[in-house]
């Protein structure tokens, strides 16, 4: 099945290994040499105020940079955690929790691939704009470590 | 009803204002001089791993912090919430996710309470720390904001 949509294959992972994002409505929305964007609605996020709770916001960054890696990794037998990560929250978002994560520069990402080919570890630094209405919401980084699965 | 067990209050808010919290099966657990518990189980936040997924460890932590401030204020008019947060996971967390805010010094907790009495707004930043059996899983530091609600 190489031939599927790999934004679909991403949601289906996700919502299957990672049960909370079911929860949460997230979809993989579109990918590009801009980067991915993941989404989810308020409606199954909000918070007391009837805004998107901020755990919510960051677990859809969160996942927005993973994505990305596991897009990109896809076809390596890899591994991704988040190591760790900052996020300073600007305004209330009222519909859609829409995380934009950049692809990194052409020379970061280069390193990084070679790392992982040559080690079978690298650590990849990501930022995420959070944003509602071409609105930014919020924004984070976070560091990423992708780590080659042991053989079977 | 004020007399009621506030651990259950805020246990019950939250699963009905932010319903995330439900569907992690957050818990509100202790809440001493020391600081706030919170927890959740792996099993409704666990990753591709098998462990627990970073968004949520994040989001139990976040409520960690917004727990104690609710607690604190909950005889004010007061609405709290998250302005930043930074994190650091340090190692896989594989059956609960448990959150304890530290209540802050005793001139950071005074000099916040003054002055959310005399501005009706107030910040505050507190730590919280994510631990399985008595060992750091992850490190939360984050900046809450109180304010008064306008009076209806």
């Amino acid at each position: 099945m190489t031939t599927a949509n790999p934004l679909l294959e991403l949601e289906e992972f996700l919502h299957q290994r990672i049960p909370l994002t079911r929860a949460m409505g997230l979809r993989a929305v579109e990918s590009s040499d801009r980067g991915l964007v993941v989404a989810a609605p308020v409606a199954l996020n909000r918070n007391h105020l009837g805004t998107a709770f901020g755990g919510s916001i960051n677990a859809v960054a969160t996942v927005a940079g993973y994505g990305l890696l596991w897009l990109a990794l896809r076809n390596e037998a890899a591994d991704m955690v988040v190591r760790d990560s900052a996020i300073r929250y600007i305004r209330p978002i009222h519909e859609t929790i829409r995380a934009v994560c950049a692809r990194p520069g052409e020379d970061e990402w280069r390193a990084f691939k070679t790392a992982f080919g040559a080690r079978g570890k690298a650590r990849i630094s990501l930022r995420v704009r959070i944003e509602e209405a071409d609105r930014v919401a919020a924004e984070f980084e976070g560091t990423f470590v992708a780590l080659r699965r042991a053989a079977d």
